[in-house]
């Protein structure tokens, strides 16, 4: 069923029968965070079955969805906050990152594309910690909690002529982050996922995978440093809102997935004739959902990364 | 067929089966500027038999269509300027305007989202004159050659509070233009046409219909001045793009049309039940795509009224 | 002593020399929100000969002044945010605004110009409810406890070619607010005032005043409904830095009061002379600056106008 | 005369007194475009003695200055850009840069801060080439005639919590490039050379030297690679401004340059202790004229280093 792109492994894992649920080598768990709409699914991978099965690499992956971000309640927003953070800091000491360890965030993605710069707009509202301890030296950085946190936004391939990865590759040999944090938009199945759900997880990154572009991937083999990324569904492909809609009509007319199955894949067929690959499908006020998902994603990172918890 | 939302005369007009070529009440005339991909459609509503069939108020609708602007020739862009210009000019004097008329040219839209931009992106570079000739005389406006051009971008009813009809009322009383040209985001039936296409009616417009909120029309009645619309189909309505895919797919198979429709509508129906009524379909370089034609617009509205020719 | 532009009542004020304090016809009153670093002064002119003396109209110009935002504790800023919305509340129920009556916030000022975009800004922000009431009823603005906020950016004179107070009288006409409330970018006469001072009058203003273009003024007799003016210091005029230096130095040499205005007057003329008048003073980091000075701004003001107080 | 801050070597060597004309080891020579009010002076240090004398490395120093670009015809901008075009490529030329070479432009500044974000906005609008070779095959760049650009927009230190220097040598050592462009926002000393001026040298850059923070220096001894270092003009230091004002008042009371320049050093003292260092002067329009310079700057960079000229 390929028409139905998606980055998000819960979405993978939701979209096999019913009769594989008891898939070899997946293991999925689901938690609500009572009264405030925060629903936490954890999908794990174990073994090669299962990474062939799902089309993903071995790991965590932690999706934490919510409600509109636009409609949400103060204090929710702050427990949804909290909540990522927390699984940033589970999986960075899983890593082994130290209390003083160098994070490097790396913003992926086009600032002048909307729906694909949700990586620089983190960026941009990160407190960037890392060169206060030899500007304002070591008691500095202690009266104000700091951690050691720095951050670059590399850019495109079509804006800067190299791959991400030979830019990170140069930056990391000089200045050795500990633990690497990439953020990047994603492509989902469900456009009910898009500006209000995060996937953490421990397997690195593809970047531009989520909408088309196969690039060099992103993690500890690439870069020698382990790889946390962050990945938000910001968009669905325009293939896969198809397959939506006519699943909801097609149920109602009592085909079976068989029938359902061969009918996406021939719609697949006819649009790479036709290449019209390109399209996404986002919702109206999408400027602005953006952005209030990058505000809670960059105020769980500096959470996470840029100060220690006040004690 | 009401899945496949248009804001295109032209493209209204082409949805229509063979068998109604001929038409009572709509004239339609195609032209090509030879050797430039430049296509030129006017759809003529002539009574009001051609205003039902067509669901448009009688009046021109000329439609001006280009290759993709990023990949245009600097000489074709050159004469997509001037065609546009010209077919302004065109309903300008239809309308009455003299040389020395005052036009308003009005940017509907938000600023904010990204696709209902292009309005105020043209009002943004226009060479506005009309106070030049009170602050540096009439001797400095003929030197010059500036005709008289004002323009506003007045925001959408979401971030005034006010219906743009109200504001224009308001503005029109005090300021007294000739002549308004208004300048809006449309939904098109086909992403083949996505900024790449300008549609230019004596008809006035209906703010938001594009985009499924029905606000109060912008038209000689509501106005008492002349209003010569300006759209721009920047984004395809994702029930529209569920169509032509299916399209693509059933003509293989060989459904009818009386087949397809029954499907569509039933398609509609259950999207209506579950909500999805605000997702769009955009291409994925919507950001610069949009700039793209806000660019060859403002340079077509500068060319028609902000300045008299070189003679 | 010309050079030293402000439109602050307060630094006008404070420029008269020591034995003019008696100053007939204008009182100030200065007070502390104790331990928050913010100061309020409130001038007023209560006859014609304090008017002249100042040069500014009768009235209550009330001034709230912080530490830098940006280093500003989140406790700090919420009390800077309620004190300056009763200042808010305050004038505008000494102009008779009702509980129930509409408010018409007026952001000023060139959005593509960072240290004239305050106002602008200020209107992106507003949580603006005068169109839902008609839209969801009576019942849903009771219920979210919504008051009747509408707000415009009408954009400079070069930009529309229309006056602010011709484009205002229209809306006016049209929407019969109870109250107007207009918000703009400010000079200052000393840079530690830029972007971490308000100014809050019930004078209406001039605008524009504050940068050298005096254009009609927006205040109860040309509008015909009561305006409460909110200004924010974001530059500091050119020359008048020049005399911050110099006074500074001079005093240093034991110059006096009279030998430095002479000198003052001096500069002011080879200045004019030279056509040097545009150019500003600003803080490396304004872009930032006056962002968060129109947060600050944006959140007192929808807690005066778009809600009723929890009760 | 420390108050007079500029990183123009022009301006510099105008500032030496008449007697020092003959200044050993620096040359100046000066040529007017005939009709286009476009200006060319060329500063060569040729020794360590004028070096020192200058207080900048040895080197070339090409100066362009044009009219304000805003009010600029449309052939003289041609020409302008063509001229630096011509001046980027003789010192790529005697860097040894073959037809082939790999460019990479790094754009320097902080794309928030508008007077600082030239180098950023250059970078945005480069026709980048470098990664289509590996896309779309050696014949597609001959077609085109593309040679091989890349381009990287870094962020400032508080952006990054890197040093520029650290950042480059990474990429550097990964993508080897046979030259580097760097661009970036100098400090002027007179407002005359505001967003209309671009200095070329072929001595690298000292990031950030222009409004007061020393990094690491960018230059063939760091990166290991020529760099040719693009500078604009977008500031005026605030203690720069106050001179200038300063030298036309005194000099008509007939000063002496003796005491000029003492009284200027008092305040620079003066402002030193009171902390006002971070204060800068801009044209009140400074988002467009920024914007204006960072047009014609891409262009001649693209015209030199991403494509062959047509033959």
């Amino acid at each position: 069923m390929q028409t139905k792109r998606t980055d998000l492994a819960v979405e993978i894992r939701e979209s096999f029968p019913e009769d594989d649920v008891e898939l070899k080598g997946v293991i999925l768990k689901e938690k609500q965070v009572k009264d405030t709409g925060i629903h936490i699914s954890t999908v794990q991978i174990t073994n090669q079955r299962g990474a062939k099965a799902m089309g993903k690499p071995k790991g965590h992956y932690i999706t934490v969805e919510s409600e509109e971000l636009e409609y949400m309640k103060k204090e929710h927003r702050e427990i949804l906050v909290q909540t990522i953070s927390r699984y940033l800091n589970l999986l960075a000491s899983r890593e082994q990152l130290k209390e003083n360890g160098v994070v490097l965030v790396v913003g992926l993605g086009n600032r002048e594309a909307t729906p694909d710069s949700v990586g620089p707009r983190v960026v941009d509202q990160l407190v960037i910690t890392r060169h206060l301890r030899s500007e304002y030296g070591e008691s500095f950085s202690k009266e104000y909690s700091l951690k050691t946190l720095a951050a670059i936004a590399p850019g495109v391939t079509g804006q800067t002529g190299m791959e991400v990865v030979e830019i990170l590759k140069g930056i990391v040999s000089q200045m050795k982050p500990d633990l690497i944090v990439v953020v990047d938009a994603l492509a989902a199945r469900s456009v009910e996922r898009l500006n209000r759900t995060i996937q953490i997880t421990d397997t690195g990154i593809c970047p531009g995978s989520g909408v088309g572009n196969h690039r060099k991937a992103l993690n500890k083999e690439t870069l020698g440093v382990p790889v946390v990324a962050v990945g938000v569904p910001t968009v669905v492909d325009a293939a896969t809102i198809v397959s939506d809609y006519l699943e909801e009509a097609f149920l109602e007319e009592g085909l079976s997935q068989k029938e359902l199955k061969d009918f996406f894949d021939q719609i697949w067929e006819s649009r790479k004739k036709s290449g019209k690959t390109d399209l996404i499908v986002t919702p109206k006020n999408m400027d602005e959902a953006v952005q209030n998902i990058a505000d809670v994603l960059s105020d769980a990172i500096n959470d996470s990364f840029a100060f220690f918890e006040d004690s």
